[in-house]
């Protein structure tokens, strides 16, 4: 990795951010590039998740990553390290990407050369829920320090995520999360939901959500040929 | 606790929040009610900080809360087991408290029989930190789980904030945190930041917050007389 590029946008405040996301969703899938929203709240995990799972599945697919950020390029330096391209976006106190945001950052970055694009969204279960990106899957993170309740507390991210990953596994011995409980509570809001439950950390349970995503970008990528 | 009231805002977009929020400070001033806006990342304690709180100080000042959150009153049914007055306030899709709010809140909520009134926020580290609410103090909780990087990533929380509590030391162990360097980055944004160390779950380290608290609310009191 040479240097991380820092673009910078401001919030979209636009009703169309729907359509613009249709387009890009479009677009990409023309490009066969498939485009993943990562969000969480701050702290869950999602730069080691993202280092994990591109290491994981490196040989086989060309990743590119737009790291959503506040004010820093702390995530981007970690996650460069990967060999992935990488992008820095500067969100200027937005709490969340939009499309147009998506749009900037996939011309900066470039998809050409790439199979597989990541956002690592802004650390927050509100506002990334209210915005499609135009990605082709969503994927959450709750880790268990954050407590059982939270489909109760920001039940929208849980209605529009694709995919929710337990994350911090390997403490769960220490906190009071009842998975089932949890899961009911998400299944209530989204039936659809697939889960995983791993450690970002040290690996466990990474194996089934790895199998899972190259499957889904296989099935993807056959669909649209 | 017969019954929680809600009450349902909309984010306020006009650019003299602060002007309202002084309004708030004054008025609250005048009728010796000390506001505290208690913010933090999902998950990191806010609900288990303040009833231990409450129930350390209730022998002492009558306590107000207005618990804000998108869509659930379960934190709120929490603090009303400690006898505090409690409101809950709906932000409809806002992702955080601003000034007017502030107002209805304080409004439905009645303070002329209380000493000491909290809000707690919308658990997340970026919205929060953009909106004075007309408190008096501004209280942000870090958890250990969290990481300490988040004053890099969020820095504008830690810039506003007067106290930060860094929560569920009980599990310190089992995390690569490390408490100094994360104050030094604290330190760098606002060199007047006060830190306590504790667990809301299990009390440690909880009575040198609440000596300080309570000090804090009598010298203002005095001050204000």
């Amino acid at each position: 990795m040479d240097k991380i590029e820092i673009i910078e946008t401001k919030m979209q405040l636009e009703a169309d951010n729907d359509n613009i996301a249709q387009e890009i969703r479009n677009d990409l899938t023309k490009k066969k590039v498939f485009l993943i929203n990562l969000m969480a709240g701050p702290g869950s995990g999602k730069t080691t998740t993202l280092v994990r799972t591109i290491n994981s599945l490196k040989h086989k697919y060309r990743f590119g990553v737009m790291e959503a950020d506040m004010d820093s390029d702390v995530d981007a330096k970690t996650i460069s390290e990967t060999g992935a391209k990488v992008i820095q976006i500067h969100t200027l106190g937005s709490c969340h990407m939009d499309a147009s945001m998506t749009i900037d950052g996939l011309n900066t970055l470039g998809v050409d050369d790439l199979d597989v694009v990541f956002i690592e969204n802004i650390g927050n279960l509100v506002c990334p829920a209210e915005f499609d990106t135009g990605a082709h899957k969503k994927v959450t993170i709750l880790s268990i320090p954050e407590g059982d309740d939270k489909p109760l507390k920001y039940p929208l991210i849980f209605k529009v995520s694709d995919v929710i990953l337990f994350n911090k596994i390997d403490v769960k011995e220490v906190f009071d999360f009842d998975e089932d409980v949890c899961k009911e509570r998400i299944l209530k809001l989204n039936d659809k939901m697939e889960f995983f439950s791993l450690s970002s950390l040290n690996g466990d349970g990474f194996d089934k959500w790895i199998d899972w995503l190259d499957k889904e970008i296989m099935s993807w990528k056959e669909a649209n040929v």
